[in-house]
């Protein structure tokens, strides 16, 4: 009824942003109006000139803060809160998360913690219960998410939908497992199916799949936008897939296209940005401003029926932002719910650092000694072979080094040891392999992020620096390491299930770029080390991994 | 999973709709592709090449059947089976309806008689629930539905949500009662502002209107929909609106754009067509085939949340059409759910005949004499003033031809007597009053169909006329007709609610022609003399109406 008073003009609004554009996403027009806000939510917006509080823009533009509409958050290294500190001044308004690198190690309970701590963000957190956990049967995860489970995990209201079908085989086969997943869903059901073309995506989105942000081709994502998928334009930190897509956005297709990150790192989120980044991106590509922001806003909101969000339009909730332009995207302020929560680039609320306990003391590994990471030479004449800024591999025959009836690491061959620790229930398990290409001239890397069961992954030039390295992330309670000659060289702590620090953006950014940085110096030649170092023990992709179970060829 | 086979290509399809286009709703692209059907839904969009069936198409178009995005059903004034077959040849797979003038006579039961009846038809029909019954305290309805009702309506699963909310100035004005409806409905809130610009849109939307279908003009439907209102294109029988609103459509706006046309008469039908009429209109003015389809599909489907209707994908319904070609539309066959149902223009389905109870003997009309007549000369000062082509009327002040101390009708003055008699609990209650511009000369003409409460209006040369056509319209249980010098000249009886005829389309519609021929026989100037007369009593209307209770001013 206040709101009506408002529009009638008989009563002032508690804000007044006046004299901008305004970007019209519904109508892709750029508005010179006013735009009136009460009680969080915008009341109108044309010819309104009075307010409590009054904001002069001065032609600047106002657009419906961003969302992203497909991301793991854990990507980012960083507590959901601090996460919110790293995007809300990039212009994010919301994002739809998928938090399954938590539920691989802390199940239902992880999500339901993960939730809990999105209550009261500046930051509209939508979540889809994680579908594939374990995400294969040649890892040992943490937890399992039984179809019950996830009937339960949908029942929170802050979830949207199904998280990402990553298990598409299983769903083109019609096995049970998968379909009693699908079935117990309900809103929209996230897809991931990479390199699907022609009857095979018929069949996934037979089985009731809404969405698929794996398309790397113009004619993949073709067929998915033909057969009723809405196309996420992937541009990740490390998949990036927007341009190649680009040419798919059309006057026809436009409204079935958003915008996703699905991974961001630290380092990406505090030194390129967001989904602001993105836009920047599309827009330098040549996509209409309006149309660009109408998907990373509108179009989200719409696919995932968010209530309330993705325009500037009375009754939808004051999550807005403020452009200097819509070339450059820099963002002046941030509104959430009406109140100014970021400005300059500088988030205006600060984090809590509060961790629920179980995420906390997640690291139970069995005692480890040099035996265990013994190398039988009969089973080293294959490796796992890294491709550079690529998460497949390749495998690969090779010839052991032997040493004392042991196959060794032997660097000047690039033959490293990758050992794989199981360290979520100290069932002892150790997998051991070889793995050509990383470039590592000396000392080891260990991390306790290892998509997707997040076990340990080392790779080492020694034995003993292996075994260091695995100590220390055991100490941290999960965390990256670079060491050599028996000394830690860099290290970021994540105590956070393993997973995730809880320092903020600035200083877990620095101390990842700092540990990329040791791993060059120790002779790694790759672009990501500790990137690629993570997929090393990821079981469901082409070709080799080594997992707690040990080799697997796929 | 039969479905995961036959994308895979080891089973047959039920039916194998081969070598055409299929228009592609979601990119834009007339695609050269063979659809599989089975079990009612579409399973693949291909190089299918086998079928249990096959149907050779030579090229034809293959398009998603149309949805009308808001009508009323009872215009047409067949029963609700009999209403299927007039639309389903004409390529119409699903109709959003809000069964309002069913509402006013038979309430929530009828209401509920309509829904069953729309069960097993091929065609979709979804309710909305009527909101504002009756339309106006100045008239006397059969029925009330309050918020509750409302609510227990909405309960109903062939529900996508609430019903035009006609009383938009109780709702700008924030009244407690229209609030109350609004806040018990659930999914979409049909609007209806006709003439509401700027900031009174605003205060329309921020109650929780979603759609509008009443803008007439350019501006209008700019306002609707830059603040968030799906505007629905209307072109009926009577209210033409598509050309104005046409140029509104750009290719930004067009996913909130659909068409909808809420009255189409039996003869309108018949002759002209229903959605494949307005797509032949759109198309002819310059909009691109494929978006005029989208319109007429995908986006009301959109709008509507109806579930796997409105374009050509697999698990979605084999509800599809086969046109011949994209300029004049002319449907050569029309499935449901896998299965034809119309071909060349002909109905493959019989439609039922079984009327539900509480839709027959509605008719309940206390005795009425000559006396119930009587005119006061002081009370005949002023005039019902006919527009032809519209349902706003002038207030007229006319000096009454005075007869034995009662005014009367003087058709050489064209000044007619204009009667509505209550006819839901046989109150008794008759409103009589001039009227003007109508042009009979002689006899009368008596209608069941009195928008929006449905008693008995009438207008007549003389007073035996008058009570001679209103007993024949007692008489029929609901009618329409014309008489004079004592005899019935034409009739159409109209025994379901007296709104609905339960005879076929063709002898209804030939009925109707009839009727409106005779009315201009006995004198009548106007367009659709019996289409008009049903507007005499609808007192939220301007200027002037006579309803059960009286001369009314508005």
């Amino acid at each position: 009824r206040r709101a009506l008073r408002i529009a009638a003009g008989s009563e002032a609004p508690d804000l007044l942003l006046r004299g901008g554009h305004v970007v019209n996403v519904l109508t892709g027009e750029l508005e010179r109006a006013n735009v009136a806000v009460a009680d969080g939510r915008i009341v109108g917006v044309g010819d309104y000139d009075a307010g409590l509080e009054m904001v002069d823009l001065d032609g600047a533009y106002l657009a419906p803060s961003f969302i992203d509409g497909h991301i793991h958050t854990e990507s980012s290294l960083l507590w959901l809160p601090e996460f919110a500190r790293a995007v809300v001044p990039h212009g994010t308004g919301a994002v739809v998360t998928d938090p399954h690198e938590i539920a691989n190690v802390a199940g239902l309970a992880g999500f339901n913690a993960f939730v809990d701590a999105s209550h009261g963000l500046p930051l509209g957190v939508h979540f889809t219960v994680p579908s594939c956990v374990p995400a294969s049967p040649y890892e040992t995860a943490g937890a399992e998410l039984s179809a019950a489970d996830i009937a339960v995990g949908m029942s929170n209201p802050s979830v949207v939908g199904l998280g990402e079908m990553m298990n598409f085989p299983s769903v083109l086969r019609g096995e049970a497992d998968a379909y009693a997943k699908i079935q117990v869903a309900h809103g929209r059901r996230d897809g991931h199916a990479p390199g699907l073309r022609g009857r095979a995506v018929d069949a996934y989105v037979l089985s009731g799949m809404s969405s698929d942000h794996e398309a790397t081709t113009f004619d993949e994502g073709l067929d998915k936008l033909r057969r009723g998928l809405t196309l996420m334009l992937r541009e990740g930190s490390s998949a990036r897939n927007l341009l190649a897509l680009l040419p798919l956005v059309t006057d026809a297709s436009y409204p079935r296209c958003c915008f996703a990150s699905d991974d961001r790192d630290c380092s990406t989120l505090l030194h390129d940005g967001h989904m602001d980044a993105t836009l920047r991106m599309a827009v330098a590509a040549g996509l209409d401003p309006v149309r660009a922001i109408r998907l990373a806003t509108f179009n989200v909101a719409d696919y995932w029926q968010l209530e309330r969000v993705g325009a500037l339009t009375p009754g939808y909730w004051a999550n807005l932002v403020v452009l200097d332009d819509l070339r450059d995207f820099r963002v002046r302020s941030v509104y959430f719910q009406g109140q100014l929560v970021a400005r300059d680039g500088v988030a205006l609320f600060e984090a809590v650092r509060d961790v629920p306990t179980v995420l906390r003391d997640t690291m139970h590994v069995a005692p480890l000694t040099r035996e265990h990471l013994w190398l039988d030479p009969a089973d080293a004449r294959v490796a796992v072979g890294v491709i550079d800024r690529q998460i497949v591999t390749r495998l690969l025959d090779v010839e052991p080094t032997v040493v004392d009836g042991a196959a060794v690491a032997d660097p000047a061959r690039e033959l490293l040891k990758l050992v794989c620790v199981e360290r979520h229930r100290a069932t002892g398990n150790v997998g051991v392999g070889y793995l050509h290409g990383f470039g590592l001239q000396r000392g080891a890397l260990a991390s306790s992020i290892a998509h997707d069961a997040h076990n340990i992954i080392a790779v080492g030039a020694n034995d003993d620096d292996l075994l260091a390295a695995i100590a220390r992330v055991v100490e941290m309670q999960g965390g990256l390491v670079a060491v050599a000659d028996g000394k830690t060289l860099a290290e970021l702590a994540l105590p956070i299930a393993g997973l995730l620090s809880d320092q903020s953006l600035e200083s877990t950014a620095g101390a990842y770029t700092h540990l990329e940085a040791v791993a060059a110096q120790l002779g790694s030649t790759l672009h990501s080390p500790f990137g690629l170092l993570a997929f090393m023990a990821l079981s469901v992709i082409p070709a080799a991994r080594v997992t707690d179970q040990g080799f697997v060829r796929l």
